[in-house]
């Protein structure tokens, strides 16, 4: 009665260029009942992010890569459902890194147990409440120094990072606030749902000529999540002493050939700019004060987000190929349903 | 008898590409007896620096570009010879910007009285006891971060402001200092005389190939005078946390094509690098720290420095576009010989 079967996804072989369903595989793992101190944990809802596509080449970053025949891991929120340790009992609503799973288990102190808010979707801890708003805000406080007034230039801003960037600006008291991204649709949703006080779509032309249209008084801060063209024209129209929170770099995530930077990296000098590239592992300690911002302005009302649904965990490499297309709005997730077989979860 | 005559050398027309003497002329000024408040002052030595290239072009900089059919301004070191301002009376030794001339006349609020030390020649004020020493103290500490123990790469490190760089930073507690260079006795200058603990010829083939093999253990720190392969190549074998002073881009300064850049920016993000760029005047606020210290290093003999004289204002042009070249071994410099005519001095 307490054996679970698990589907998981794995890696099979390191993608060249853009990933393909080839380079995973599926695993059907069977848990036997849990030893003492662990639990097992059904999935709610599992993250697909950019920054995997890194973790899948086999270079030196500041997260290792991923094991090839190992499940892919990452973000997921679940609930216990077979509990052998006493500190989370079944039905606590947890966090973990364990990643592509329906179900998984292990020790109990790789879960965080995490408050449960009445008729808040747990999906949110793994976005706007969680590691992605802590990424928005980390980028523009402690990164890019983000000071009242000043105008900030968010690209690939209708993504889980960008849209919570855009809010946070204006909630910080940021000044002219301009995104760009990559339909109609998500170019009119930066303006009308997330505060951004100008969009455009870079697909439709020259990314420099755009950005200094929407830019006449230039750019003090620039959150990129995009890389290549983006970095070029935020140098193009940075005002000196500008920063730059460098977060992503999608643009260049699928390149096979070594792509040839900005050409205008002079201007870092003569306009005394600092780029600065962050990974959050550093700046964990600013959780707290973030969660309290955020905690207020979310039960103000003053938080929007958008979730890209995709159902079943079998489907999760299509979602996580989807979000490196830029098919979602907002924050890519995979949902879990509940088990079937309610004997399988007690 | 108050009247002189000065030579003057002006930007004629802005430069595509390399300058070429015809990019400059010469004016011949006749200055009257000065007016109260004013004095008029012969130099001893007139300074030549890469970064003037920059003010001739007509384009946005920190520094405004230089007015065509006017003397070009920069670092001089000269002596009062009329004083119609009782604080600088005659004699006294001037530090100030009135630039590429052999006499200059002008308010004396526009010039600054500088201690007169024996034995030393006054041309040290304009380099490794002046802005390029500040500019080396400067990039190290307050952009840099430099930290005991660091690993650091030097690009063009023969330079007046790079053999100032490796010094500085063994004296601050580097650990290991590699430096680049453009001939074979530059490269042995930075080993033999300058500090640096390993050096190689850039144009003996691969920048990356040969900083890669100078840094086994990867750099923490790179000071940047020349910008283009030497950055690709640190951003190549930065490690985690690395930072970057970009204080020049000698290698693109006479291009007329927008040269790509690195192939490896997105190193930026997954190392967690900062490259700040710089520029002194907003860190004038450590001249009197870098001054203790040097005072003292210079006391014990612990600085060198070397000199690359040409005699005579009429040559200036050409002692410019040698040290664009490369030519010199540290500090280019222009000396005035002291004026033949007594008469003209009192």
């Amino acid at each position: 009665m307490s054996t679970a079967l698990s589907t998981q996804i794995q890696l099979a072989q390191r993608p060249v260029g853009w990933p393909t369903p080839d380079d995973f595989q599926t695993a059907e793992v069977v848990y036997e009942a849990p030893a003492t101190g662990e639990v097992r944990v059904r999935n709610e809802f599992v993250s697909v992010d950019p920054y995997m596509r890194g973790r899948m080449n086999d270079v030196r970053s500041y997260v290792p890569p991923f094991a090839l025949g190992e499940t892919i891991t990452g973000g997921a929120i679940g609930r216990v459902v077979v509990s052998a340790a006493p500190e989370l009992p079944v039905g606590t609503l947890v966090l973990h890194q364990h990643g592509w799973a329906d179900v998984v288990q292990a020790d109990a102190s790789t879960f965080r147990a995490v408050p449960e808010v009445p008729g808040l979707s747990s999906s949110l801890r793994l976005h706007i409440l969680g590691m992605t708003g802590l990424t928005a805000y980390v980028g523009l406080t402690a990164i890019a120094g983000l000071k009242p007034g000043d105008t900030v230039f968010v690209s690939g801003a209708a993504g889980a990072v960008g849209t919570a960037v855009g809010q946070i600006a204006k909630l910080l008291g940021a000044g002219r606030v301009i995104g760009s991204a990559g339909t109609p649709e998500k170019v009119a949703l930066l303006t009308e749902k997330y505060g951004y006080d100008v969009a455009f779509n870079y697909k439709d032309g020259d990314v420099r000529a755009q950005l200094a249209a929407a830019a006449p008084e230039g750019i003090d801060v620039f959150f990129d999540n995009v890389g290549g063209d983006h970095l070029e024209a935020a140098l193009d129209v940075f005002n000196d002493g500008g920063r730059a929170a460098l977060c992503g770099a999608i643009a260049g995530y699928n390149t096979t050939d070594r792509t040839p930077g900005p050409d205008n990296l002079a201007n870092i000098i003569t306009r005394a700019l600092t780029l600065k590239g962050f990974t959050l592992a550093a700046y964990l300690g600013l959780a707290p004060e973030f969660q309290e911002k955020m905690a207020t302005w979310f039960a103000e009302g003053r938080i929007a987000y958008d979730e890209t649904i995709v159902d079943g965990i079998e489907n999760t490499v299509d979602a996580f190929l989807d979000m490196m297309r830029g098919a979602n709005t907002g924050k890519m997730l995979v949902r879990i349903a509940p088990a079937e077989d309610a004997a399988e979860t007690a």
